[in-house]
């Protein structure tokens, strides 16, 4: 889940940090800084899946709202917590801890802090929520420190290729491909470019030897359908 | 809402669009292609909001699973368009239809089309839900044909300002300056370049002399901490 604006770079972070992981990222939300809109999507994304991620919403300003409503949606209190105002103090000197930076040592009560390497002020993990920075850097490099706390299984591994054929045409073979092969999954994701119609296939599963029979009988349909493959990547962790 | 890839540019485009025609965008979920998901996902966001929005998901391939799982949503039957079959029967001819093809003509029963002027096979609209396709260049064409049938209020108006200062030194000025004008939304979204941090701040609001009387406070304030705007971009609509 992602609070406030779109954050691509941390989304695509997120999938391939977690996917290496052995964590499958299952959705994503972009939400509004609206308190109910956050503690709602908060109570139903973590009953839903293992883990939460939100990034943004936790700096100095009175839009920064995720702290509240994450203790809300957990109906735990809202705390300055020490352990934060410490490695705040120390950071910016008690002279310059002025009300907003304080705001960034709050956090639900029973919360353990997530370091932040970068710019000091803590995310914090409460259940399987994990409340990290929007800024890019400083995202990556909180989760970079939360990392042993996640336990995945294996990783997906995928076998992408660009084709030079309209999905439509490919369609039908595609589709008994996949029948044959549950352990693999087949996207399609078409694209237009340059007035042509082209289709991206990603191949995803755990297993190398399924991927490669997958890969082999797709690279047979391309032939067969007189396409041409002009872009590839894979197969392995991507 | 989005289904399947990450897809910046259609959510960036119907943030904008939306907004012209006086809606604002509530919330965005990328969710995978997997029937529940899309499923429970239409219907909480088609109970929730005035409009939902689906892209990609309606092409040839087996993976396209969005009508379907539309049609269950609604709990209506899934059937062959006989308008859609016709528009794709004239654009394929009838015996270049294959299977893959002709799955673009299923509709939930009782939907309306969304012309397609770009690759002929339609999106939909069900109630309050939309099914416009994935490709950016397609969806934006089918956005333009359904634009008559949205409904929406005074667009927002926005006014974009860079500021070369932390967000932690802004923040209490910020927040007393929202304290004063409930009309005009203040959010902060910082940054990190080259080593510095700065701040974004975006004033929204449907008021003109509103949104000019918060400019010129924030001005102010940015002033009084030797702050310097380095891009502005507003007011109007942005």
């Amino acid at each position: 889940m992602l609070s406030g604006r779109t954050q691509d770079a941390n989304l695509a972070f997120l999938g391939e940090s977690l996917n290496e992981l052995g964590i499958r990222l299952m959705e994503a939300r972009v939400i509004p800084d609206v308190p109910d809109a956050i503690i709602d999507a908060v109570n139903e994304v973590r009953a839903r899946f293992d883990y939460v991620f939100t990034t943004g919403g936790i700096g100095p300003t009175h839009d920064d709202i995720t702290a509240e409503c994450v203790a809300r949606a957990f109906g735990v209190a809202l705390i300055r917590n020490p352990e934060a105002e410490a490695i705040l103090e120390v950071f910016y000197g008690r002279s310059e801890l002025n009300e907003g930076r304080l705001r960034m040592a709050n956090t639900p009560e029973s919360a353990v802090l997530i370091e932040n390497p970068i710019s000091k002020a803590p995310g914090f993990q409460i259940g399987n929520v994990f409340v990290m920075a929007g800024i890019p850097r400083v995202m990556r490099a909180m989760f970079e420190t939360l990392r042993p706390r996640l336990k995945g299984g294996r990783p997906l591994l995928s076998h992408a290729l660009t084709v030079n054929l309209p999905e439509s045409v490919m369609a039908p073979g595609l589709g008994a491909i996949q029948n044959d092969h549950a352990t693999v999954e087949i996207g399609s994701y078409p694209y237009q470019k340059e007035g042509r119609f082209g289709v991206r296939l990603v191949l995803r599963g755990p297993e190398p030897a399924d991927l490669a029979e997958v890969g082999a009988r797709v690279r047979d349909l391309i032939g067969d359908l007189g396409g041409r493959i002009e872009a590839e990547a894979g197969p392995g962790r991507t």
